[in-house]
């Protein structure tokens, strides 16, 4: 098994030779050809599609409709491989030009990561997602999607490989694995996969974080708050409540615990129990004190609920809100509403979270709405990645030196020459 | 044991939130404040040194010409915590400035990467290096040295802490670990530290990698090559394998395998040995058949000499050097000699290494020859950072979003406002 798989990771890698270095033309033609390919096979996909809703039939309603494809979806399908294709070239691009003395310049470029492990559960666009991106930024990747929906996947990833070697690309940039023994073998192909990508559910990516060495782009909690200061509009805070928890409480950026400052809390805690009476309410004794709701056990305050509850908590100013979400807080987002830009500027600055906000929902935190055209995943680690991930997180640099036969001998010991290292404008 | 050094991580987190926080003047200050006390403080810097070299007077020489300090050493450590503390801040730098509507701004800015764990042989001025480099960009830092040099490392380190606490700064962020069993305690640490890195030994680096899920910064191996194109200038070629074996055949960047275009072999190969009598050269056949030399085993493709030795191998064309490099290249740098604009183009295009050179000696692979001004290490790997590391490896980013009570709901369903998504200048 894993002799097998090391030879899958070495075809991806090789595949990426041609694929990283093939103009973006290339690339984004093979993802339009893949959009027509999806559109004219739309048939025998929601065939396929249909075999496997029916034989996963006794899973949960929520899976089921995650796994069930209509025409509607495969046209969205289609559309966002056509968005993909339009999105800038993310490689080859120069962020560093440096003559490091006459006629000896440093360039810093854009390359792909190289290969990548994709793990997903029930929806089978992911893969289509994923293998867009991937394709798009010269990466190969290996596909692992949900048994349930072993035909639909097989079928599109089929359809983006035919769509790879229509255009003189290597089908091997994108592979499929069928059991799921192969994710163990996958998961410790440390070396030969040098990122590997969730698409799921939180115990998904936990599971996978302690099962790998590799690099896992994700976040397996999004333990986000609201903090409503004491020079908060009222208004504007019950507002920012009712959309970071309401508008999908599912989301990974949806608040879960609101912090009341103590100032403001006669006044905002009933009105928000009064205003959201579709969230259930779990609150610290003071929180209690000032309106009707449950009791928050200690495990509330590092709770996702992912459903419309939410822990309050009454906090005695900035310092304990800041302490609080040093302490609970899943570095994912967290935000202030404060007519105070002082207050607003300290939360700003001190708060570690992959984003920070000040008078908005925490729901903002998505590539999509962060512009970035496409999104990878939203990443709560430090390194490489963090927020949320666009194709430039599907990349890295390497640096090309061009020289006249330059010897490091001429720039040591005495008479050494000096550097320039005189930055030069990205060609 | 693994208790105490999570409490010890908590106590650096909490340092940061300090360090990484305050001007740059601050942590500057704290810097010029440790040179000074390490120039007033150099007799007892010395003797503790002669205590740590007198108690290892039976290690190999090589190490204790490491381990030893002179007046000369201690005030290139007091001009090196200068400089690093005249380097050019690294923190709160925008690099993303986007409207995502009217009143709706995000900007991204670099920000302290967090805890980091640094590990390091007998040279006890790493501690100092590696300490400031820590302190200027607002990270706290768990140090371990060998225990050769226990007493110096912990004078070093008391007073970089000194250093903190005149500027206002907490202690806290540097910390001594002591027990060679702390070590793995530490390397258990997922999750309170954030990266480790490793200054030694190839084996030391292979050793932390195998015994830790936290991000590793470095690389355990340097396996660099040069290929001779058939249109290389002849005595560019010979110079540029002079330079790159012999300036200091120790480094990580110094070449180990010498690959010779078949058809400038016959004209190389016999100069090649000829020029170099001080290197020991072992041939594939076709290059035995050229000159007099030891015979390659296998290994020899893949193994990283540190010595004026050199691999030497005949290919035919481009393809071959390029495949033979993808197969036993370590990612570290390569290069190509070659008057050919064309042969330089492709080996730049498709070789995937931290650095990619033409006509230019390996050796300068290096963050002073870089401009970085420090240098944290050189990163193989994919993910973070790649290629010699500067402060820039050391931090990472947030997103701030500033609104006026922005709601994602009015961007969402029918009639949704639409994103302006408008790049900004930075500010």
């Amino acid at each position: 098994m894993s002799q097998a798989m090391k030879v899958l990771a070495a075809t991806a890698r090789a595949a990426t030779r041609t694929l990283g270095t093939c103009p973006d033309a290339q690339r984004a033609g093979a993802l339009r050809q893949a959009a027509g390919a999806l559109r004219a096979g739309r048939q025998a996909v929601l065939e396929a599609n249909a075999a496997d809703c029916a034989a996963a039939a006794d899973l949960p309603a929520a899976l089921l409709a995650r796994l069930h494809l209509d025409a509607a979806k495969v046209e969205e399908m289609a559309r966002g491989l056509e968005a993909v294709a339009a999105l800038p070239d993310p490689l080859g691009r120069v962020d560093l030009r440096r003559r490091l003395d006459e006629g000896l310049e440093l360039t810093r470029i854009t390359v792909p990561l190289g290969v990548l492990a994709v793990i997903f559960e029930s929806r089978p666009d992911a893969a289509v997602q994923i293998g867009a991106l991937a394709v798009k930024s010269g990466n190969a990747a290996l596909l692992k999607g949900g048994r349930e929906a072993a035909r639909t996947v097989a079928l599109l990833v089929d359809l983006l490989r035919g769509a790879l070697a229509a255009e003189g690309l290597p089908p091997g940039a994108l592979q499929r694995l069928e059991d799921r023994d192969e994710v163990d073998a996958l998961l410790a192909l440390h070396g030969d996969v040098d990122l590997v990508i969730p698409r799921g559910s939180s115990d998904l990516v936990r599971a996978i974080q302690a099962r790998t060495r590799i690099p896992v782009l994700g976040h397996a909690e999004g333990v986000c708050h609201l903090y409503l200061h004491a020079a908060a509009d009222p208004a504007m805070a019950l507002d920012l409540v009712r959309d970071a928890k309401l508008q999908y409480p599912a989301a990974c950026n949806a608040v879960e615990t609101v912090l009341v400052d103590a100032a403001a809390a006669p006044r905002l805690v009933p009105a928000l129990v009064a205003a959201l009476p579709e969230v259930a309410f779990r609150g610290c004794p003071r929180a209690r004190a000032l309106a009707p709701m449950a009791e928050a056990a200690e495990a509330d305050w590092d709770a996702e609920y992912g459903a419309p509850i939410l822990a309050l908590r009454v906090v005695d100013g900035l310092d304990e809100a800041l302490a609080h979400i040093a302490a609970h807080g899943s570095g994912h987002t967290e935000a202030i509403v404060t007519g105070d830009p002082e207050a607003a500027a300290r939360f700003l600055r001190e708060v570690d979270a992959a984003g920070v906000y000040h008078n908005a929902s925490t729901r903002f935190a998505d590539g999509y709405r962060y512009g970035f055209g496409a999104e990878v995943g939203i990443a709560t680690g430090r390194l490489h990645a963090r927020g949320p991930v666009g194709l430039e997180g599907l990349v890295t640099v390497k640096y090309l030196l061009q020289g006249q036969g330059h010897r490091v001998a001429d720039y040591a010991g005495p008479g050494a020459r000096p550097f320039r290292h005189e930055d030069l404008p990205p060609a």
